[in-house]
């Protein structure tokens, strides 16, 4: 299976309005999950709506709604839990961008959180969305029907992708205050594809299993659509690795982060040219984990293309 | 009703034995709850278990199982949630004494965590400590037969208490991030009581009430609980307030913070004795709270007492 041969298989399908017609169905809902109508605007939500509803791609929330309506279930009754996988991504964005952690000035192409609101007000607007997030799923997950049983299964996931076996444990290793292999030797490909694993792609495979399981996928349905997370997880962030380096895309922060900031990335110890390779072969992968699927898993198909495929 | 008459009212209870049972049963699970066994001890999980496991008087964990017990329920059931909120309260505690927060050196009577471990870790073992007591609640929950309809409940007053419209809030009201009131006068004691009743107050409660819906309560007792919740959580916080300008007690950390500070306290508005009268009260309130509970709210009716009439 070649990359070429995929490309627009399915001329009537547009990703372009599928991407803009559901971000807007997430960003309209976390604007009202993220307003307390019932008070004044305080400086801890003006700090928390400022992160939240900033842009950025929406792509965890967009899987979690595809991987659903994949599976024959309907957007509405995944959306409370994509907003609050949305909300738990933000506040690793607003976390990771302080000065004791990357020091990025700049995010979704707008200054980072902590440097309008300050060092402390950032933190607290991270736990905020945390903690917050988790309210959301319950709550809002039970009012679109979501039965309990089912609710406390993706909380469980959700809360391990997102926790210290997940993504925390990737952002420990990319600090590099958690170390990478045991017998503390070079840094190897294998070691950035497990950092990358943990930072990115626990809670982009999470997003995927768990629209699934709320679509009502069966055990080998989720394990081809968690195979499919697996490699696009690990694509986007190759892809983002070489987009650092060479320049391009639409980061919304300058290129050469990783370099200055001294760490090992992908394209760095791989090089290039075998970076896009890599990024090609775990496309080809992600689409072939849809081939059971059918018509109803375009969007998924055409997301992984362009994940992988985006102009270096 | 007069808090020298409340005192000593059974003498076969012995409140030192029940806090150092119940504390070794809470640090015993909090132990094993904390350790990854299939992985060696990396910095993250031991930056973690320092904070987890340095000590404290693990008063949210022993109210939710006095509460549970009040009932007729066990502390086996309500265990695995009693450490949850004990891994919650933790990692606030690890960001609020950031440099950027209320900058301690000290807590709980030895190094914060991010005088030992970096500001960066200290920021990641908070948010993995919080996210994952929401995986401990709802596996660890159910594994102790906790229902899911339940369990979905005990989320929801959980994150909200903690969340942005309970302890976040109050911290961010601490830090002068978030005012105190709408008019942004002259700070009263009921923007104190405020403060409190959401910094130290909502967590404590919900400790309580969730013990108590684990042991079965009806709504009436329900309420009654979370009379007694609110009471102790302000007359705690108050006692601190009085210990934190006269000394004494034993609170891991030195005398006259708040002052340095620059933080307004209700000892400082109020007045050392006015302090001490109104903890009294609530006191006095809560224990009134339990009239219906019989001896098996005994060890809530001597905590109440203890926590009102610490040594000033």
């Amino acid at each position: 299976m070649r990359i070429s041969s995929l490309k627009k298989s399915d001329m009537s399908f547009d990703l372009d309005t599928y991407l803009s017609d559901k971000k807007k169905l997430v960003e309209d809902r976390l604007n009202s999950l993220l307003r307390n109508p019932g008070a004044p605007l305080g400086k801890l939500e003006e700090s928390i709506r400022y992160s939240a509803l900033a842009g950025g791609k929406r792509l965890r929330p967009i899987l979690a709604i595809a991987a659903c309506e994949a599976l024959g279930g309907s957007a509405d009754n995944v959306l409370p839990i994509a907003c609050a996988i949305e909300m738990i991504h933000t506040y690793s964005l607003v976390h990771d961008d302080l000065p004791s952690m990357d020091d990025d000035a700049l995010r979704r192409g707008v200054p980072t959180n902590h440097t309008i609101f300050g060092e402390a007000a950032a933190i607290l607007t991270g736990d905020a969305l945390l903690t917050d997030a988790f309210y959301v799923m319950v709550n809002e997950g039970l009012s679109s029907g979501i039965e309990p049983e089912l609710l406390c299964e993706v909380i469980s996931d959700i809360s391990h992708a997102a926790g210290s076996h997940g993504m925390i444990r990737g952002q420990a290793i990319d600090l590099q205050i958690e170390t990478f292999t045991e017998d503390n030797g070079d840094v190897s490909l294998q070691d950035i594809e497990l950092m990358h694993s943990l930072k990115t792609g626990a809670l982009i495979e999470v997003s995927i299993t768990t629209g699934a399981k709320i679509g009502g996928a069966d055990t080998k349905q989720l394990k081809q659509l968690a195979l499919y997370g697996r490699s696009i997880g690990l694509a986007f962030q190759i892809v983002d690795d070489v987009l650092d380096v060479v320049g391009g895309g639409d980061m919304g922060k300058e290129s050469g982060n990783d370099a200055r900031n001294d760490k090992s990335t992908y394209a760095q110890l791989a090089g290039i040219e075998a970076s896009k390779k890599r990024a090609s072969e775990l496309t080809e992968s992600a689409v072939g984990a849809l081939s059971n699927f059918g018509e109803s898993a375009e969007p998924l198909k055409e997301i992984a293309l362009y994940l992988g495929c985006r102009k270096f």
